[in-house]
């Protein structure tokens, strides 16, 4: 089965919508939150326990995989899929945001960058069409193209990387070969509303199946990112999954499928979870706290995740104290589950009508509890 | 439903026995080997992986979990079964060795020891009362009585620490209130046969419902451990388990129950995974070796833990080459899949007469392989 989207209702009071997309390996219902497993493992967690939490789309890293184990190696077992033993659909991102993070270790180039690996040091050289063999090697349902990622506030430097990230899409385009692959477009163009509108507006001409929304959460503030957002909505085409990469929080779903999103990923639930930050529909907890020393119930009582029907909030607390692997996993497993509820929560209240209502009754509650939860409002996403 | 032991059957050709320990949280089919929960869980695993690896005892330490929570946290919990949410066999040290293992952290004396806390380097006092007070709030279904675990050679030592231990015996016993635990002596006297023959005779004398062999395993060879086995057989009483404190590799499983040992407990399959190490039937090997770099094969064809049921070793050794988290998790589920299996299987033999047998199979075959498997033949144990 080729790559398809259905859009299949849009909301009445705000630009959210909701669909699914067809994939090779399955459907996914959007919006649609997707773990990260960077090193072709979400971190912790085998296939089996993301099938129980019931992900319906992964997200692994190019950059990373191409420099461990490789992708001749992965392309040998049948791709990703077969490596990893997950054969739900799967995103690879480009390595562009990757390779761009390399402070001083890489060299840009219109032709591409040449870039120091972080593993052993040795050079390595990404081009538009060497990244598109590469994800043809890992195999994803889902490939990005090879776009620059500039520092969002600098102006000129944006209009420079946007031409580059233009030409580049469009070599990305003409190296593509698999057709069981749907290959997506970056708008890029920082926080300046010509060049965002620029940018989806030639990527559009290129006719891509779905396009990502680059270079956000960042370094911009949030309302930056959500005026972005908004100009984007009327310009990208309709009946396209937009995505926007790298991001988000519990606020960031409903803040973002309510200005037209249908993808996200972000490394944030993973990454805090292996600090013993937790979500709660009051906010984010650490279970480090001391006043969790001695409490019997679970992180949220309502919680259907194996985490809060198992074990209390002080047995985790002790793990967490101990140092103890299985903690890390029992978090990943709550956060992830707290997201992918929410975001089915979310999809639901969109065909329900009231996306907006829910919107407001969850934020009034989660963004009230200002003690623990507002600390690192931005994740840089490169890995997890 | 109380404490007992039934002896089923007796090989014809060896010390070999096969029974089951009833308790009040099940049954445990013996020759049994217990997986090291040491800080009240099993590292890595959940108590639903240990259901699903069928493991039907598990040991936690006493000295970790006394420091860790702290035994009233447990103990208004309703006890580690609870706290931990694992609902089988339990059975906690005394805490014993790991308080003797704290070289210059520790003063004797005839009452009980002094010792520092590892966590935080505050003094605490065990004394045989009150390890049996800590261990009845812990609640495990198997306790130990307090022994003094002197170095195996010093004769003059092994004299005054076994004097000691059976006067502390005295103690715990006299101390013990709990009906629904039961509380097993501990045999002492390092290498010398005089000193374990009279530790175990005194002992007998108290009539525990179960006898540990302590202070082996601890850097004595591996035939003066087997001649002090031998040497326990006739003295300890049949109609009671033997459980031999801090062993065992695979080799030890066939080699103890060889010399009538009912019961074990050892970190090696755990550690050792954590260390990228794993059994094979043609021995131990390191998935972190290069040639299993594109070895599409699972560690064992025939195995059919959840680790080779799904993952290839390339997988494996991938994971564990990017220091992912999982990897340890698939390490550790392989490694106790493959003692527990075994001692099934060892347990079978003597059923059906062919113990003898199968032991001289399986070694033929696991110790035929040199190169990486005879590495750290010992391994001290003091918490996993």
């Amino acid at each position: 089965m080729t790559f398809s989207f259905d859009l299949l209702i849009e909301d009445k009071n705000s630009p959210a919508r909701a669909g699914i997309i067809h994939t090779p390996h399955g459907d996914v219902p959007t919006p649609v939150f997707a773990p990260v497993g960077t090193q072709a493992t979400v971190k912790t967690l085998t296939p089996t326990d993301l099938h129980d939490l019931k992900a319906t789309l992964i997200l692994s890293n190019t950059h990373h995989l191409y420099l461990r184990p490789g992708p001749e190696l992965i392309a040998d077992f049948g791709g990703l899929h077969h490596f990893m033993q997950w054969d739900g659909p799967i995103l690879t991102d480009s390595g562009g945001f990757q390779v761009f993070s390399l402070e001083g270790l890489r060299k840009i180039d219109e032709d591409g960058v040449t870039f120091r690996s972080h593993i052993d040091g040795s050079m390595h050289r990404f081009t538009p069409e060497r990244v598109i063999d590469i994800q043809e090697q890992l195999g994803a349902d889902i490939i990005m193209a090879f776009d620059e990622c500039p520092p969002p506030n600098d102006y000129d430097y944006n209009v420079e990387a946007m031409k580059r990230t233009h030409r580049w899409a469009e070599r990305c385009q003409a190296a593509h070969q698999r057709t069981d692959q749907a290959l997506y477009g970056i708008v890029q163009g920082g926080v300046f509303a010509d060049l965002r509108a620029e940018s989806a507006e030639f990527l559009t001409t290129l006719d891509f199946p779905g396009y990502g929304i680059g270079g956000l959460s960042v370094g911009e503030t949030k309302t930056q990112m959500h005026q972005m957002l908004e100009l984007l909505h009327p310009i990208l085409p309709r009946n396209k999954p937009r995505y926007l990469m790298g991001v988000g929080s519990p606020e960031d779903l409903f803040e973002c499928v309510a200005r037209g999103v249908d993808q996200f990923d972000c490394v944030l639930p993973t990454r805090i979870a292996r600090n013993g930050a937790v979500f709660t529909h009051q906010g984010r907890i650490n279970l480090r706290n001391a006043r969790f020393a001695t409490d019997k119930n679970p992180i949220e009582t309502d919680c259907q995740c194996y985490t809060c029907r198992t074990f209390s909030l002080a047995y985790l607390r002790h793990l967490m104290m101990a140092k103890e692997i299985l903690a890390l996993r029992l978090t990943t497993l709550h956060n992830l589950h707290f997201m992918l509820e929410l975001m089915r929560r979310i999809r639901q209240s969109i065909f329900d009508g009231n996306f907006t209502a829910y919107k407001d009754s969850f934020l009034a509650v989660y963004q009230a509890v200002p003690e623990e939860r507002r600390a690192k409002r931005r994740q840089p996403q490169n890995g997890d």
